[in-house]
């Protein structure tokens, strides 16, 4: 497989983007973004993906020119038009007017509408916390989860993320995690390498336990925890589209033809001043909290993982399949 | 086993209150949510508790006649505190703080400490929907949930709960959950008949799995969908005692110990009006979503148990064990 250092990897996605009709200026916040997610290991998610968004910029799906419009509601409340663009560019433009907003009266919300996906979504929080914000973040999707006892999906794998300040810019912990028991993107691929998926991923169209991955695709998403999972996933749906204005499940556009139909799918987030409620308490809580965690053998905070990746890749440099390294070479 | 109609219940229920040492001002919120839970059916958190709340206020556990003290951190933030008395007077004060400050500004957050079990925080996130706001709430607990790979707990159950409103002040739907599989007070009532539990709901104090009730009160509750129901409870840690400034779990007052220590723990609660941020969007989009679940044979909404019980309850009457009624009367 092809190596490429960070800067390779960094140019790669940026030309990649900008080569396929997105703007300079929406590319920037979006190509950190996908470097991220890429570093992170979270390979479904980063150069995996990147040749969806050039294809969907060339068939039109997404305006990657669009300029997102910022609407305040109020002092703390924003709504931001993505205007059928990418989702980064508007959430770069909200959090603008966002983080300032939380800093100066303890909290503050936003929504962002005629939007995309917003690929990873603890990048996002990650941003609010290095900002020294309580950061929770939610995104709807194309529906792959049906109901406890029914069979249609009417939600989408709907993630939720939360990232946790410490001080000096550092996040101290980040969770980033679907209300499905994996990631769509897990099942995906599982179907493209003609693999079995082990059981308690998904279900089949009649709502029974399959390890196909292509029935699983056609049926839905088995949701984390059974029920539970699914209202955790039912409140992303409620927070993005029917108050942020995305387009409910079943109403977006399809994330994986080119039929040029925008997504259309909404955002949401929160941010909190730990410090205004907390009255310097949040920062030595959270220190005994991880502590806690970090002191009992086979226990590891959420987000060790990506840390740990993060700080390998940066070193070592990335990987690529070949095939995929042309591909978005081509749409450089 | 003796039945009570709706006013006789409600009576038993402010009456024990009072009589072991609550103001007649703190009780009047705290025995309508207490008889509201009873009529849910969720029989495990309504009379079942109300004999620990009463022994609790005999021994000092808990001040029923504290008086909550509301400080605004800003127009949308309010800090709470419970001042080693009931949950409910200090959500109360702070409500009446929190709803005008979410719809005149779309969004406000709120914070209780020094405060007391929640019991159903569903009762809370619904007198939020009733005012037409979308409600969600977190309260932590004393730790019963060790860090998944690990064995000591350092979370509580920390359910979190949302409530969506409907015009003219109803409730479309509701969600109230754990973050662990079931409540602990499932694996504590099996305990106590001497009954053993489902595989799936607790492991031992090895970390094991265990079918063995009292091994699993001496073990920890298995979160829901592991590692990410884990994940919600400490998204509800930090909410509710590193933000909030609630006791993080091992530093909690015992619940279930007469030992006088009081519980000190945290709430959060956030609301939003949703016309705010959704221009009039918000009510057609949560029908569209409700139908889309309801159309399907097998599935239904989070609360229509609750609210079947409710009806049915109201209409038929409460049963109570007598040796329990004997007690609750016995405080009075």
């Amino acid at each position: 497989m092809p190596a490429l250092s960070v800067t390779e990897a960094h140019d790669l996605i940026r030309s990649a983007l900008i080569g396929s009709g997105t703007s300079a200026g929406n590319a920037a916040y979006f190509a950190q973004a996908i470097l991220d997610t890429e570093l992170s290991g979270l390979d479904g998610h980063g150069f995996y993906w990147l040749q969806f968004y050039c294809r969907h910029l060339r068939s039109g799906k997404v305006d990657g020119k669009a300029v997102p419009r910022v609407e305040a509601v109020s002092e703390v409340g924003f709504r931001v038009d993505a205007g059928h663009g990418f989702a980064h560019p508007a959430i770069e433009a909200g959090f603008r007017r966002l983080i300032p907003a939380a800093k100066a009266h303890g909290v503050a919300a936003m929504g962002v509408y005629n939007s995309y996906n917003a690929a990873t979504l603890g990048y996002h929080t990650g941003v609010l916390a290095r900002a020294g914000l309580l950061g929770i973040g939610a995104t709807n999707a194309v529906p792959t989860v049906a109901p406890v006892g029914g069979r249609v999906p009417v939600i989408g794998t709907n993630p939720i993320s939360y990232a946790v300040p410490a001080p000096g810019g550092e996040i101290a912990f980040l969770v980033d995690q679907s209300a499905t028991a994996v990631a769509w993107t897990a099942v995906k691929r599982a179907a493209d390498a003609g693999e079995p998926i082990p059981p308690g991923w998904a279900l089949d169209r009649n709502g029974e336990p399959t390890t196909d991955a292509e029935a699983g695709l056609a049926g839905s998403m088995a949701p984390a925890g059974g029920v539970k999972g699914f209202s955790i996933g039912l409140l992303v749906e409620v927070l993005c589209a029917a108050l942020a204005g995305g387009r409910l499940g079943p109403d977006q556009g399809s994330f994986t033809e080119d039929d040029g139909r925008p997504i259309d799918n909404g955002q949401f987030f929160l941010a909190l001043d730990p410090d205004a409620f907390s009255r310097g308490g949040f920062a030595p809580a959270v220190t005994a909290l991880t502590a806690s965690i970090m002191a009992q053998d086979g226990a590891r905070l959420p987000n060790a993982r990506r840390e740990a990746s993060r700080e390998r890749l940066a070193r070592e440099g990335l990987t690529i399949d070949a095939d995929l390294l042309a591909r978005l070479r081509a749409f450089a």
